[in-house]
């Protein structure tokens, strides 16, 4: 497309444009709009600056002609000659901060759109955002937030900056970008004026795009009232053996599917899908050349719901199979989940259907993982701790059933209190995100993959590209995901989740300092002592007691003056921290009594001293810390 | 200062500003640089813009005898009437891409450069280095790589910029800025050209500025033969007991002082300075009120290193006592470490001069803490895990020896292999940065503090300001320390610092993308595979063995496929991470077994299959891991 043609395209969708002329070449030029611009528009310029194409700081149309014919000579003394249907554009000079707005089509994520500063130092200084097609106003502006330049709005050095403008400029380009056949387009500068943005210079590239789309599910993944094990065996070495025995103890019917057995643990085994009586959910255990089959026979029967645990497809090279898989699923609406996966975990029948361990306890946390090992470490974890679990997706290669399903499947979930993905890669990233946006339940998510080296683990090991971590993190951020840096925080942060203000108690003013800090940058609020504790505390502390929070009773603190502050200072809706370094007086076992209370958090600075102190809090299952930086995982 | 003078006062140094011209208000105006800007200079006008004061793009003396009239008028319309003495500045534009400079004397750093992009959206964008007036070419150059603005270095859409302009031009500003009594300036712009900068819009406030004397200490703090300990008891309750039984076991001669008592550990105890034999080094452990008394006498009987373990000097409010240790201090050439500290070691003499632990190995670890307890609470750790120390120096309130001052004390201590220095508020800025600049032992630092909440709490903790922490970090990292951000780094990166590549084997794809961004985004590089290698892992690992370093060996791996990978892979010049997650078939203890050398590292993330390899790890002193990102710490 020539200039004035993508100017005649924005202008159809109400961007702003400067004010124009268009020339054929040997028309006369007139113009009342001073100064202006005037620029050749021809498929045989590519970069008009480069050949003399652009002349600014015009003043007069004589000035105008002028222009045009040093324009015309230095396109000659560039080998350019013109011709009837050449033309020239000439427009108003528009003054005014430089904006950018950009848009890509992104295999994951689809149309994307970039928002932020622009000028000729864009790729210098990236203060950019990410916004999706479908962000609405509060989105926008809750991208727009995260760059520098939002900075000016509402009002910089004396000059109103309306945030209206950006969100109506962003809107007409949503609109735009997914109604017009463009795969990419940039227009840098876009200037903010006092009646809204003006695109200056635009570029755009057409391309076909083609659109993920989603398809309804009639079965909830997590009706799983009557489920079939396929696989199960008596050789504990065998995966099928773990699966079977983990299953067994929930409220959920249970069957057991091998071909080569009769019995296990006394229950009959069945041969074949046929012989079964009616089940929703069925578990695959099996070697993969089976799979397939399998699974069309549990299709034909009716069977929604299916557990691929099986390994052998797109992570080992075998996309076709993995494309089959996924045909099964939309031909015979089922839910497949994997494969390649650990399982799921469903706390409403106490129905444990992972080979992971067999220590999962009912909670509130949802986890979702697409690394089977991350998820068998976190259950690991969470066991030690007393942490619970409403729902665990172990998410394989995602084949049929992905985040967006998952998001969707826990949104009519009592049980979940929040939603906690571990990502590597990404597909269908608009779903995605449409389904973050409309979820009524917290969602945090860890993203692995941030460096090169790193993302080339990824594809290794999923098959899924791992793509941009700042886009991702972005888009996430802005639906209403947060992100999380560690991925411990993905149980732990939950667990703790409803205390908005932190107490520290301490015997080291240093150690308390760093604390403060990681409570700070994480988002929790220090609580402000009262007048009346900060009196009762003046009774029981040494006169040299900090009279803030943290509260620093002294180096040689013993558990008794830890004691009566508590005693004072104790809140059930506070998080506690009681915070030890070894010190002289220190006595730690003692101290460590005193944590008797789920919002009690034990931070024992150290090791030697403490081992004892240590080994009791893991027989108690008490979340405890033995450094600072890692407090913030339940931040 | 009005602007013309400033002008000449910027040439003097041999910077360059925009040609230019002053005119008395009733002189005739003759300007020969076209386009050119008039801008009125009166001492009544202050803000000039704000009062129509200033006239860009004149092209003719015609049109700047317009100006001058138009902007006479104007000033006439906002109440100012010019007089004889005014004057007008008549100066050429310049154009180009906008930089900043300006300068601050800061109570810590004392004259300290900002420099980086300017424009009016420097408050919004913020990409400004700091710059110490003493750094060298190096050193400005590595302070302003930190800044977007400096990858248009050297050369940006086909623009040249050269780097010796920045260096000329901060060199430049750095001489101004100490030879002149100037408290703070700003130019903004300096605008780059193809001459070099040229600064057009300059401020500069006047001021006193007071700066640090240093002087010359006669002895080194590690000059510790004979040490009096004072305030030794027999009370197992009190600090003087741990200190003196700490120190006993050394090999430097150790006296007692105590007033009330005559025999302890089955030696003399002397009752005052005057009995004493000489000594170098005396620590005080008595009543604070007994403290400066002492120090004179020390100091008359030619002692020269005090450590001074009492407290309630500044941290109790006390700044008489404090400022008084300073001057004793002076008067007689002591080194005085504290008061309100922890005390120093010396490995050299195997002297635990601290009332902390009784654990302390030689190394080559050189602490350094502002705070007590954090300086327990590492060497608590370090015991833990082998890892030893060449010195350690508690510095408590810094009355008189500071950091600088223990930076200087270790370059000639060949035990010392890298100094770590835990800070929270810092003095005598400049003489740090000095000491930084001049060592040829790695530096690293963790600074506490980052927060507004946490500032509040270390100032009421050592009565010193935190001051800026983006200040701080800027300027040590530009003259060569390492900042670190967990506070563990401190005694676990100098003890790995040697390994430059890291080899990952695991059972688990996801951590192992995991690992390796930490390990990249930590600066370490992953080792490439060799053929050979990889044509003998194929021999010994599953098919689907990742084929790339993290090397996954599959989720059913045991510690037969652990030890198969490590027999080819080992290499004692590498960091190997054993990363295990507890999957079907893993049996972690013996894998744990393999962990046998010093560069072998486990990981075992997740907690309750591995209490037992824990504990296995805590009795074998090895350093291990039970989550993924905290083995930053060791990178």
């Amino acid at each position: 497309m020539q200039e004035f043609e993508l100017y005649q395209l924005l202008e159809r969708y109400g961007i702003k444009v400067p004010k124009y002329k268009v020339f054929d070449i040997d028309q006369e030029f007139f113009f009342d709009h001073f100064p202006c611009v005037l620029k050749i528009d021809s498929p045989k310029v590519v970069h008009k600056s480069d050949v003399g194409g652009v002349r600014v700081g015009i003043y007069s149309n004589e000035e105008l002609q002028e222009a045009k014919y040093e324009i015309l000579d230095s396109l000659q003394k560039h080998g350019i000659f013109l011709e009837l249907g050449d033309k020239f554009i000439v427009e108003e000079e528009v003054h005014g901060e430089e904006f950018y707005i950009g848009g890509l089509f992104d295999p994951i994520f689809e149309e994307v759109l970039l928002f932020g500063k622009g000028g000729v130092l864009i790729e210098v200084e990236k203060d950019v955002c990410y916004i999706d097609t479908e962000a609405d106003e509060k989105e926008i502006v809750k991208s727009f937030k995260t760059t520098k330049i939002s900075k000016l709005f509402p009002k910089f050095r004396g000059k109103e900056y309306k945030i209206e403008y950006v969100v109506d400029v962003v809107q007409k380009f949503q609109k735009l970008f997914t109604s017009e056949p463009i795969v990419e387009f940039d227009v840098n500068p876009l200037i903010y004026t006092d009646e809204g943005f003006v695109a200056v210079d635009v570029r755009m590239r057409q391309g076909p795009k083609s659109h993920f789309e989603d398809r309804k599910r009639s079965e909830d993944i997590f009706h799983n009232d009557r489920v079939a094990i396929f696989g199960a065996t008596d050789n504990p070495k065998k995966v099928g053996y773990a699966l079977a025995k983990n299953a067994l103890s929930s409220k959920a019917t249970i069957y057991f599917v091998n071909p080569r057995l009769n019995e296990l643990f006394g229950q009959k085994v069945y041969h074949d899908v046929d012989e079964l009586p009616p089940i929703d959910t069925a578990v695959l255990a099996i070697p993969a050349k089976y799979v397939l089959d399998t699974v069309e026979k549990l299709g034909q029967k009716g069977v929604k719901n299916i557990v691929v645990i099986s390994a052998g497809f797109k992570e080992s090279g075998n996309e076709e199979a993995e494309e089959r898989l996924a045909q099964l699923a939309k031909q015979y609406d089922l839910n497949i989940l994997g494969p390649n996966c650990l399982g799921l975990y469903n706390s409403q029948k106490e129905l444990n259907l992972t080979f992971a361990a067999d220590t999962i306890r009912p909670g509130s946390i949802a986890l979702v993982s697409q690394s089977g090992a991350v998820l068998a470490a976190l259950i690991d974890k969470a066991a030690s701790y007393s942490i619970g679990f409403s729902h665990i997706l172990s998410m394989g290669n995602m084949a049929d059933f992905d985040f967006g399903d998952a998001v969707h499947a826990l949104q009519d979930k009592p049980q979940c209190k929040s939603i906690n993905i571990y990502a590597e890669g990404l597909r269908h990233g608009k779903k995605f995100l449409h389904q973050i946006r409309k979820s009524t339940k917290p969602i945090f998510i860890y993203k692995a993959g941030k460096t090169k080296a790193a993302q080339k683990a990824a594809f290794s090991h999923t098959g899924n590209i791992s793509g941009s971590y700042e886009m991702l993190i972005g888009l996430c951020h802005s639906v209403g995901a947060t992100i999380k840096k560690d991925i411990d925080e993905l149980i732990f942060a939950p667990a703790f989740e409803e205390y908005e203000e932190v107490l520290i108690i301490t015997n080291a003013g240093g150690p308390g300092t760093i604390l403060t800090d990681i409570v700070v940058q994480n988002g929790k609020k220090m609580y402000e002592l009262g007048q009346e504790e900060m009196e009762r505390l003046d009774q029981v502390l040494p006169s040299t007691w900090s009279k803030n929070n943290p509260v620093d009773i002294i180096g040689d603190a013993t558990s008794e003056r830890y004691k009566a502050a508590l005693d004072i200072l104790y809140k059930p809706e506070l998080l506690i921290f009681v915070l030890v370094t070894p010190q002289f007086m220190t006595d730690g076992e003692n101290i460590a009594k005193l944590i008797d209370r789920p919002n009690l958090i034990p931070v024992f600075f150290g090791n030697e001293s403490f081992k004892e102190v240590f080994e009791h809090f893991q027989r108690q299952h008490i979340v405890y810390f033995n450094d600072l930086e890692n407090v913030a995982n339940i931040l």
